[in-house]
């Protein structure tokens, strides 16, 4: 029978089945399944109290703890949609995602105290901004820790809304519906061989899509969750040791951060089985230095915001055996294959399959259960992501008959040199192999000869010496010619970055570019 | 996106994913994924061309065999509803489900021609009988192997209908449309930590619910699966040396013929990791002498038709610490707990939750993605087995605050004596338990003082000598005073039996009850 699919069914079953165990930990504070649930049960109650109506959303300013995650199922339990924020954005374009969305509540952390106030008078749509730490205990006092009646909910509705970081363009609002939702966090439990024993570490910001996925695999399955409020290596590290933590997702810099950290041998990991890096590419390198420090199973993976977020993993797969270590960190860096819940290809422009050799690039296409429901107010941007049901990611990748995807570089950010394509990632994943760099990255500059060149960006370690010449006989010997860098500027200031980290290489770009039409592939 | 659920898709999945990989194994004869899902879409490209329209019912007679397996995805691929029949099932009973069904083509093996034959005439709802051994080759050389159109399809449509075996009253024909399907294959894989590596072995005949269930999951997850055509012990045990199958699902009776062959140390079956028990009851004994003799995972799990089967499994829970072997091969021999999907309760007549003491008998009541879309043209019966979105299971048992699940009787079984409750089942555990027991069944006779006391029938193993006397004091140190049989009956024949091997208790039972009102429970 048609029994409806939503997320708040995890928290019921996490309540229902453990109750009486710890499930979440965050900061000092320790709450069982069933007093987690009961507080996400009494906000759904009150809520309404405070202006909510059904389909408004509400919008959150917070790292991650408990109370935001009690609003992923107390704020749709109240058939609101929940819209955490990405904190680290700017004032303008918070207060464009707040009016773009009409956002009707706002909860938030003390930090973000200033913040809120200047917002505010900005975004009218808002009707009561809510703090998390001082009163909010009250509020949740003042509610009823009732049970949501699921018969009665609409698996179709929105039920969570998170704008894209927008390294280019306009920041658009990507729509989950509760189904959407559940299915996801279904099939990720099924692939990934989650078991109540799992300990989960939320590494990664809630707000961020990366993170913004894990924690519904994880409450259906009774798994005890660590809320890592900010990304500190050596808190991290100390984490897992104190909370025996099991797994955690990476983003490719923070698991560098960890490396890198002088904390790292103070603590015992053994108990890690599972470290995924998704985000960002990850490169065998890493791959192989997280293996030794951790000794575990570290795996890439992929995914969007618009795919709620996994689609691929690079776990192992019977069919392919590998020819020795090396090749296979190479298969656990790459995107990885499919996911129970979608079909993903690689395609040209004209929706047909790429040669699956891995070395013909095309564009990375996805269907199935785990493509958002649109962006919001956003026909014609959401018409423009689709075609039929296939979602467009933008990601150029190649594949081969395992199908196992390697993105191999944003769209926009194919160098086209002489004919050939040139992966801004591959050149800087070959530069990030030199043992000098912290930073870098690859941009096409335009080139009398070849049309575009890549030209790169070092930021060195500290104090480490680093010259052009070093570097470009280090890189001969790992890229073919033409796609050396032309030219290599060297900078003591870390590279411009997003809102979520990513550098911004249309900055980058600017300098080469202005003035010009930017040629783009496909 | 609402893309649709449907188990097609496993289907498709496995050809994607595994094209190259030997998947099915049936006989003789070896198919890759490619190969096997070609072929179900040839089956599906022709069965139109047979007479079949969209919505009717296909019926089979087959053991476990590939072309049955082709069957579960070409026939809904056709758009039709697929119906494996029991074989074991008499004539007229086959008719009453061929009539009540319509079915409107019938696919049976080479075994079955005379009984088609017979069937044909009285069921005038079949417009074409097709053999799957001779003919069948060149029935799929006319169809396309075209993949489905999964856009088009219809989640909501009936893809399954299976008639319960009756052991009382009539057979009622339970109806699973697609997305009940595939939810529970979904549901299922992220129970058992499925990945695909595993080799799965098809022991239990897939027209009965248990095995029924069995293969969505395993093509989902691209696992090779061997199909055991009939079960054989000395053949089983051979096949899991042969194929290194890591996991099948037994019914009790099946696991004591395993035991029991002089083939047992003859085969190398260590590459089982999990052995299933499903179908009818365990016993802690059962649940010993498999792991002694398989050296794997053994456990307990329940089910129904009508929930597509699995809702409970004995898979170890982190917040439960056994205390020894004796608990942990107890609480492996329950029904266990929900897997994802489902909300499982043990209540009373009111709906209200039984004590959580282990003690208190309830019915089992079950809600979620697993439950039937209902009985195929008996709104009444669908009504009366439904209260709200619960399905009554008609089954009693006992539960805990860990939500494991113990059952102790089929409803109409439950043996109210002097105002107390006896399980039978639990007397015939207490029976077996006995070396020399081969068969046993208890029910309850009319009693002058207490209203009902238990009656046993048992068959003794073949040499055994055994006495009344000898086997009540064997139970005295087993079982409550009240709980003793007042009479064993020795018998040298077995014991009579359904078509699905269930002991039929009513035919024990209407010889004390002829011409009485029975006393139910509930």
């Amino acid at each position: 029978m048609q029994y409806p699919l939503t997320p708040i069914r995890f928290l019921d079953r996490a309540a229902g089945l453990y109750g009486h165990k710890e499930g979440i930990v965050s900061g000092e504070k320790r709450f069982t399944f069933a007093e987690f649930a009961e507080r996400a049960r009494r906000l759904a109650s009150v809520l309404p109290l405070a202006g909510l109506r059904p389909g408004d959303r509400v919008a959150y300013l917070s790292f991650n703890t408990h109370q935001l995650l009690e609003g992923y199922y107390g704020v749709i339990q109240a058939q609101g949609i929940i819209m955490p924020l990405n904190v680290r954005l700017s004032p303008p374009e918070l207060i464009a995602i707040l009016n773009h969305s009409e956002a009707r509540l706002l909860l938030y952390e003390n930090d973000f105290t200033p913040l809120v106030q200047a917002l505010r008078g900005a975004c009218p749509s808002i009707c009561a901004a809510l703090p998390l730490d001082a009163g909010y205990e009250e509020l949740l006092a003042q509610g009823k820790p009732e049970a949501a009646d699921i018969a009665a909910c609409d698996e179709n509705a929105i039920a969570e809304l998170f704008y894209t970081s927008g390294s280019t363009g306009t920041p658009k609002g990507v729509m989950l519906s509760h189904r959407t939702l559940y299915l996801h966090g279904l099939s990720v439990a099924a692939t990934f061989n989650y078991d109540d024993r799992q300990v989960e570490l939320h590494t990664i910001p809630l707000f961020h899509a990366n993170g913004w996925g894990r924690p519904h695999s994880p409450m259906m399955m009774g798994i005890r969750q660590v809320m890592v409020r900010r990304f500190e290596p050596g808190a991290v590290l100390r984490l897992i040791q104190e909370e025996k933590a099991t797994c955690m997702s990476l983003v490719p810099t923070m698991a560098g951060a960890l490396l890198a950290s002088p904390d790292l041998n103070r603590y015992d990991c053994s108990s890690l089985e599972q470290i995924h890096l998704g985000g960002a590419a990850a490169s065998p390198e890493l791959v192989e230095r997280m293996e030794a420090a951790f000794r575990c199973r570290v795996m890439g993976g992929y995914g969007l915001t618009e795919t709620s977020p996994v689609i691929t993993s690079a776990r192992d797969k019977s069919t392919v055996q590998y020819a020795g270590d090396a090749e296979r960190r190479e298969r656990r860096a790459m995107a990885g294959w499919p996911i129970p819940g979608v079909d993903v290809r690689v395609v040209d422009a004209s929706l047909q399959d790429v040669p699956r050799d891995m070395r013909t690039i095309g564009e990375v296409v996805v269907r199935g259960d785990h493509v958002m429901d649109g962006y919001f107010k956003d026909p014609e941007a959401t018409a423009a992501a689709m075609t039929g049901a296939w979602l467009r990611t933008g990601d150029m990748a190649v594949w081969d008959r395992e199908n196992y995807v390697h993105i191999v570089d944003r769209r926009k950010d194919i160098i086209i040199s002489g004919g050939e394509n040139i992966s801004s990632l591959e050149v800087e994943k070959a530069i990030f192999a030199h043992p000098a760099v912290l930073e870098c990255a690859v941009v096409g500059a335009p080139d009398p000869k070849w049309g575009e060149a890549p030209v790169a960006f070092v930021v060195a370690k500290p104090g480490e010496r680093l010259s052009e010449t070093e570097l470009l006989d280090f890189l001969r010997e790992r890229l073919a010619a033409f796609k050396l860098p032309r030219a290599i500027e060297f900078s003591e200031a870390p590279l411009p970055k997003t809102g979520t980290g990513k550098i911004m290489k249309r900055a980058l770009r600017e300098k080469f570019w202005a003035g010009r039409e930017r040629r783009v592939q496909g």
